[in-house]
């Protein structure tokens, strides 16, 4: 491969399709050490610039996931089940989710990521619980799918190293906004669980990655082509991402409304999306054979308290604190909480998504570099909702945060609009996307 | 710079334009190893793919210059001037050329290259002269260059590191061929020797590395337009690679068709584009007002003999036998000199440069990667011209083999057409290029 690398770059340079037989060698010799850093580093640039086509990006797909381990399938047992978010402002769908699929007959091993930028990440919210631990082992992992149901942790070393590398290769080369990259990056370590079937939710609007419709659909299509292509049943739904998901930003508040959803008390947004997922999920599953069966189920799972008692059951195996879950008051609390409130009345008609995010991750909510601490308790607790009246005065949102900041206070509020008027709601799912 | 090298990439890959400051503070970062060669490639990547303009080319030839040391330039002296040529099929123009401009009034520190794929390097045939030592000091040079006016070395470790470095990651990444990364790496070694004007002989045709007018002339114009901008003064002519130079390929050969050149019984071609650039270089340098004045000085020094005994003396001075200049006869010999008949009569047509390369360097003259080993005494001796009548046969060239090879015959037979009428020959200058 040595010699024939530079013809490989130069081929997709040009703009000409690669065999897969030639990514997999490609992926293969970068994997042995033969295909240098520099050289992946060009041929990323190549195809941020040329693209890949559906062939190519499930040949990548495929080299990239055997390049590590992929789980073993225990011989029977329920249908293995996982959804993925492309990550949004208040997206904490995944915790309540593993709990209430799990609950409906359902196999979940979620192995999920940390939060980078201004979208949180699941394993950052998962650590706001006292002890709880996301890096195990796959036996391990494997045992609490088997007993629980579903469990979420970490990748581990030897899940996807390739995407590993190439992910740390992109990061620092400007080629991470490139939709074929993303689509193999994440459907390699989805994958890697060997899944019957994947339920993805590509977010939308300005709080998600992709903020226009065209490029969330057609980023959407690919990683339901490509999952399908590979074995594994895909659906997508394009939900929205213009305003902030549920009622809380920051890590301890977003598994305190966790605990709410599962006990029935959840935000409405948040309630409904949580369902709507899992249904899909039921149905892929063929737990339910309708949306509408798939609802009856997840719902009474709520209503028993069964879910509830099966997430702090996986809480409990990953040794985190069930007592955290239990009485949501011992959850990690910031120092100060500051109310926001309203300089006039009026019909609240925007709550600017990546304002609040950025002023939670401000606050200690989030990180700019991988290696930054977080500070679980921090963030932010919407009090007024979309479409919402409010009067002169009254508490837009509370900041919980360590130290008392006028600018904060002042940058919350600013991500608040009012109007005279009471503006339609947006419709939470915008569109399904399915093979 | 570590921080900020990503969105330094991320600006090219988009198309837009990096000023001169954040051009050296790139390759400065990428000397001191701050800046990664996995990042350097993907920026290479992207400017391949959108290219730099003249000012950015400015400022990377000037990054790239100054990245390694600047010869001196005595207090007084001969104007300094140099030749490049970007490489052909038989080009032996910088043997005699130096030792010609060096008579006529001019300093030539020349710095050369070796030669890789189908185009012979000058150092290479220098080193067909028993002894002659390509690696010298920078002071060494200097002295010779003081005592004889003209001396041909190889590049230093010193002289423009940030060139070698990117050169061995373009070679292996597929972004070799792109114009204004040409640009930067020629005029950056160039210039480092510190000229007051600079000729360029830039090839077109079959047996060149531009083989088309267009490209080859928007070469010829970045190149004048960056080295002027520099403060070189620079021009450039468009010669013809479409027929070998001159009637001899291969080291040993090449350089006993320079002493004929020398000696004033050079073929026509060969002759004539050595005393047209030495009249340019002359013309640049003042020594000559025009170039028919600078011709009469050129030819005088042949005539004369001094410019002969000037190589003999450069030769001398870097170690080389000089008895091999002053009896060619003894340069090294292959074991076998075969003829190439002409299968027919008729006018020589055409004699296809590439083929001819491309067999000479399979005999051993030349060499696929820089490691390969090279016969000084292999090659190609032309015997017919472009135009000239043959009978059939007669001999078309001469091979000098070290194992005879019938397939070797018949691919010089096949570099040759054979056309019942003279065609018109081709003028030597296709196109002159000034600033």
């Amino acid at each position: 491969m040595k010699l024939m690398t530079p013809s490989f770059i130069a081929h997709k340079r040009d703009g000409h399709s690669h065999s897969p037989q030639e990514i997999a060698a490609f992926i293969d010799a970068f994997l042995r050490g033969s295909v240098a850093d520099y050289q992946m580093t060009a041929w990323l640039m190549a195809v941020y610039m040329r693209g890949l086509d559906d062939e190519e990006t499930v040949a990548l797909t495929q080299a990239m996931l055997h390049s590590g381990r992929v789980l073993k399938r225990p011989q029977a047992g329920a249908p293995r089940i996982d959804k993925h978010s492309t990550g949004g402002v208040g997206d904490k769908i995944s915790l309540p989710l593993a709990a209430i699929a799990a609950c409906s007959g359902l196999s979940v091993p979620m192995i999920a990521g940390r939060g980078l930028g201004h979208t949180g990440g699941t394993l950052d919210k998962l650590e706001a619980i006292s002890g709880y631990q996301v890096s195990l082992s796959v036996r391990r992992f494997a045992q609490i799918v088997g007993r629980v149901g579903a469990s979420i942790m970490g990748q581990t070393a030897d899940i996807a190293p390739a995407d590993r590398r190439m992910y740390a290769l992109r990061d620092v080369t400007a080629t991470v906004a490139c939709r074929p990259l993303i689509v193999a990056s994440i459907l390699s370590k989805k994958l890697a669980a060997n899944l019957d079937g994947l339920v993805l939710d590509v977010k939308v609007g300005r709080g998600a990655f992709m903020a226009s419709k065209k490029d969330a659909r057609a980023l959407a299509k690919s990683l339901v082509t490509v999952a399908n292509q590979l074995g594994t049943k895909t659906i997508a739904l394009l939900t929205d991402m213009d305003q902030p998901l549920g009622r809380s930003i920051g890590n301890a508040l977003e598994v305190k409304e966790s605990i709410d959803i599962l006990r029935g008390i959840g935000p409405r947004d948040s309630t409904e999306l949580t369902l709507r997922l899992v249904s899909e999920m039921l149905v892929l599953g063929k737990v339910a054979s309708t949306r509408k069966q798939a609802l009856v189920l997840a719902r009474r799972s709520i209503d028993s308290g069964h879910a509830l008692e099966r997430f702090i059951k996986m809480v409990e195996m990953h040794g985190g604190d069930p007592a955290m879950i239990s009485d949501p008051r011992r959850l990690p609390r910031a120092r100060h909480v500051v109310p926001v409130l309203s300089p006039k009345a009026g019909y609240v008609a925007d709550i600017h998504p990546l304002r609040l995010a950025l002023l939670a991750q401000e606050m200690g909510a989030g990180r700019r570099l991988l290696s930054d601490p977080i500070d679980p308790a921090v963030g932010i607790e919407l009090c007024a909702e979309l479409g919402q009246h409010v009067e002169q005065g009254a508490p837009l949102c509370l900041l919980h945060l360590q130290h008392k900041s006028q600018r904060a206070v002042e940058q919350a509020q600013a991500a608040f609009t009012l109007a005279s008027r009471k503006k339609a709601a947006r419709p939470l799912v915008v569109e399904e996307i399915r093979p």
